[in-house]
């Protein structure tokens, strides 16, 4: 799987188990504003982890990088709160029913070190980045670009590499620290994201209509094997 | 003193006493970096503050709009950090000479409710457009619309207005509590002004050089004048 969000521009796979539409899933489809108002949700919670994990920061400039990040954050709430107006859905009430899953991972995962926050960033983001290759082909193209603009890596975590691998270069003991820390990230998020999938049926079907994916069980083993790569441009593994 | 920020853009009193460009103002005055600077930290703290005075939302609605808030602050920062680099200057060396007058002025105006925070923004925002308006006229065209993109009222407050007049005529006793709140967020905001004034003597000539004052003193009584104005806005005159 190609890990660039420039890929998934490209022809994207046709689904031809569920959908009479070339895309592959209806406009109409139910998951579509489920999806939106999990993303929103996610948009905003994690504004507010960035905001309180930048108190870590050990000066101005990290913090600053952590709130421009979590500034871009917001504009993608933004843009999924105006794709929900036009579906005619109210963003507020829609999103609140993933704050709990959202809340735990986040809780779950509360960093101790800068380290550990920046780590939780850029696996994040990258996390992101990987669930929307995997949907984006099967979406309508309104629904796609909307997903493109809040999911695709913002390049803002890039500052992240550079800390993490001068620090794990000089430590092996922050190497295999860290490396631990990001496989609990890992297991987190997929332990919430199956939490979401068996409360939302009509998620699933979105998932599973694209037709790359037989199985759910198949998309959580792409994202353990980006998860890999990640982890080696980090210096983690 | 019109107190809209499209005013601003119209014909503009051309400085007559210091500058032999027509803007009043030359670009290279060493004012122009300064004046980045100072607004450059005062996006940052805004944004810090912002995110942190919204624990006291009561409810996901309110937290939103003041990461919206907090976000359109750092989309400010970015423009100031940018206008810095085409000058040459690196941002966070510039602006940590603000840090002490602007976390003077957050620590000393901490609110303690939420509706002292709502008003908190509501002036910030505005002393802010104030201050615009006042020199906007004397600068530059390109110093100009730096300013006027980044201290312009933004719109985010306006769901202020609503909040704090309905608190305020269901309580005589609200309303007095938050109109002496007003006039110490306007008075630390000065004290603050006048210890940033009196240690960056390019400054003051810079504001000085828009020939529409004659002291510093007349900036300050505009300041307290618009203030009043916006008192009448917020129900609390």
């Amino acid at each position: 799987m190609n890990s660039t969000p420039s890929a998934a521009a490209g022809p994207a796979p046709v689904g031809e188990r569920n959908g009479p539409v070339a895309s592959g899933v209806s406009d109409q489809h139910p998951g579509i504003v489920e999806l939106f108002a999990l993303l929103a949700y996610g948009e905003v919670a994690a504004f507010y982890r960035l905001t309180e994990e930048a108190r870590m920061a050990p000066n101005l400039r990290g913090r600053i990088n952590m709130a421009s990040m979590a500034a871009a954050e917001m504009n993608h709430y933004e843009v999924l709160r105006d794709a929900l107006e036009r579906r005619g859905v109210d963003v507020v009430p829609a999103m609140t029913k993933y704050a709990s899953a959202l809340e735990n991972y986040h809780r779950l995962t509360t960093p101790s070190t800068w380290l550990e926050a920046l780590v939780k960033t850029y696996v994040g983001d990258a996390l992101a980045a990987d669930f929307y290759l995997e949907i984006a082909g099967s979406m309508p193209d309104a629904v796609a670009d909307v997903v493109r603009s809040v999911l695709s890596e913002t390049g803002h975590s890039q500052f992240v590499v550079a800390e993490v691998r001068a620090a794990v270069t000089a430590s092996d003991r922050q190497r295999h620290r860290l490396a631990l820390w990001s496989r609990r990230l890992l297991g987190e998020a997929i332990t919430q994201a199956q939490y979401v999938l068996a409360d939302h049926d009509e998620l699933v079907d979105l998932v599973m209509s694209g037709g790359g994916l037989s199985q759910m069980t198949d998309f959580f083993e792409k994202l353990q094997h980006t998860h890999s790569t990640r982890m080696r441009e980090l210096g983690l593994a």
